[in-house]
């Protein structure tokens, strides 16, 4: 396992974390962690729009709504997903340990999971873990928590920002995510997990959020499948002595930038992690009528299996990328007013090829790992970014070798 | 090449054909065919809703919409996509060229084309064949047209069948089509047409048409990608002495049933010729509110990248086939109603993993070619069909492969 230790972490007081090994995988790495939220803290949580939807999530999306968490249990290497009401069972067995053991009420504790579909897991062996859990809390598991999530990651993502408010006072963010991937070749998920200590209210942390995940989160495609378990958590122990509402204008700007670029660093991660990624490909569209159109056509190419393949063969087969473009339903699009680049190099305009083509460059310009292409449209001021990686041999391999 | 010859073909009087070698691919094999509809036809036309379609597209259904064309050039090699206003120059050439020789109207005459997007065709080339192509017309060339309009297809795709009305008369319906492939490797497209003698009115026909291309064509899916150029054109040289209005009902339920098989086996062929296709898959979801609702259903599962390559690895990993399903956006879709078998076997019922499932079971029986995947709800009465293949390394060697 590569391991990524680019990021000092600064611990936030009032969040601990602790991991442990289940032996999902091996007997070799940790499979579970659990947080603990000791101070009021606020807690926004975002899920998958799969209509198959794991128990954990659902359990998890209903408590949140109430009230915030006290615990929140991860673990990866099953998924509990479509485990019916067996599977709801063994999820209320080990909360209800953690709830006997903290004298913390069952519906303060969010259990999340990810891994294999459809297989029910050993309660037994998470409720025999949760003691060590309890007892191994720290303030300095940032680490440990984020290769515990891993499932066909190669390395681990993680980041950590702070800056210093008009008063002094040191507002941090720490985040950790996990990719798509198969592990046995399992569908596994996207989780990410966001900390801060800023004193905010849920209101106004969930509007930041919203808007940024749409930046983030919202904007990256592996394989544009959607998973049964995908959450993402974003949580303040409130334990500055500052509030959001009392910051001044440049340090809110200060905390919402950094919280955008922690959860856009991350999301990007994943891409470049993806299932098998050769390249990292940025889809630009910019000069549509809203952002939801420039992001469905950003989508349609970034999910097209032939775009995806032709990057992967460093191959300028743009004709591919219209063609994609083409399926996207937006009828308003008109292909006379396509301007078309590849790395920033002229492909099409004026609804021909461009004079300036130049396809031995393009080629050239396509080796590097980072492909950026441009389709600028004149309908009107809305753009929209995603961020893809290509579809390769290693894709149809990782997700085509039996689960062993 | 692979050579289909399994069918007899019937010539249809009045429907004449002839092949010709452009050279786009090398100049071992035919690339370009004309069709002339000598007698009054009726002729019905159906065309992809890719945004950009080739101006060969737009032109034949504009053309068709205003009267039965009396000439139809098909060329494999280029598909005249994305070539702007000297794209539509170069199309107009060639059909000028049949309209001096033959003094048709230009209007009268359709042009088709498939194969790479964004490159220019050599206009005077096209110009060159066309004596060579009126002078070598005939009723018999059914099989050479089916294998001009080859692209990456390994084999060309064919049907002919017949039946006798209660008067007597022998009414045909013949069947070319071609598969969706990349050739060095470049987009093709799918083209279809079919030829019948009946005397029937457009109205008719295209009531029956659009009804069984919901049933073939468009229940059909290889990569999921609509491309510039696809096309079906239902052709009747209306050479019968009876007319299908004034057919029994049983005979006119035996054309409907006969067009209607010809039209799902070439949509079928097209899938088990699909780009490296290993598997030929069957995707049924029956007892859904509405037909639309279940042919989405299907099309989720049929379209997801992880299903198709656990089908390749045959792996009953049905976990991937829920979540696929999860992502339809159907809301009322409930999983604690879902029936769902691979060949007939029982794997997921009432809310979990079936009693019966043996795991090592569906996997032996998944190592036939054809493998069929049933999703049985009782949300309704709607059910439908559609046919994919799996996602294997050729698929992505196929496309991958640099054009040379």
């Amino acid at each position: 396992m590569k391991e990524n230790n680019s990021q000092d972490f600064k611990p936030i007081k009032g969040i601990l974390i602790s991991s442990g090994c289940l032996g999902l995988y091996d007997n070799t790495r940790n499979d579970i962690s659990l947080i603990s939220l000791e101070t009021d803290a606020t807690v926004c949580g975002y899920f998958t729009q799969n209509i198959y939807r794991s128990a954990t999530v659902v359990i998890s999306e209903n408590n949140i709504k109430e009230n915030p968490p006290k615990y929140i249990i991860v673990n990866a290497g099953n998924a509990n997903a479509c485990t019916g009401y067996e599977g709801e069972l063994d999820i209320k067995k080990y909360c209800q340990k953690i709830s006997e053991l903290t004298n913390i009420k069952e519906n303060l504790i969010c259990p999340l999971s990810t891994g294999v579909i459809g297989e029910r897991i050993d309660a037994e062996r998470f409720k025999k873990i949760i003691p060590l859990l309890l007892d191994s809390l720290s303030i300095n598991n940032y680490k440990k928590f984020s290769k515990s999530i891993m499932t066909t990651d190669t390395y681990n993502k993680l980041c950590s920002s702070s800056f210093h408010c008009k008063n002094g006072e040191e507002i941090i963010i720490n985040g950790v995510a996990k990719g798509s991937g198969m592990i046995f070749p399992k569908m596994a998920t996207t989780l990410g997990f966001f900390f801060t200590n800023l004193r905010i209210s849920k209101k106004s942390l969930d509007e930041i959020c919203t808007k940024y995940l749409d930046e983030s989160f919202n904007s990256i495609t592996v394989d544009g499948e959607t998973s049964t378990n995908d959450s993402l958590l974003v949580i303040s122990s409130n334990t500055s002595n500052i509030e959001y509402e009392n910051l001044n204008n440049e340090d809110k700007i200060k905390f919402q930038n950094t919280l955008r670029n922690s959860m856009i660093y991350l999301a990007k991660e994943v891409v470049r992690d993806g299932e098998g990624a050769s390249k990292f490909i940025t889809i630009n569209v910019q000069g549509l009528k809203n952002t939801q159109d420039a992001k469905k056509a950003a989508f349609c190419i970034a999910n097209s299996n032939l775009v995806k393949t032709a990057l992967f063969a460093e191959d300028p087969n743009w004709g591919r990328v219209v063609s994609a473009l083409g399926n996207s339903n937006i009828s308003y699009i008109d292909c006379k007013d396509l301007n078309l680049k590849i790395n920033n190099l002229a492909v099409f305009e004026n609804n021909s090829i461009s004079d300036q083509y130049d396809e031995e460059a393009v080629k050239r310009s396509m080796k590097d790992k980072n492909i950026e292409i441009s389709l600028i449209f004149s309908h009107g001021k809305s753009n929209a970014t995603v961020w893809t990686s290509d579809l390769t041999y290693n894709y149809v391999k990782i997700n085509a070798e039996y689960r062993s």
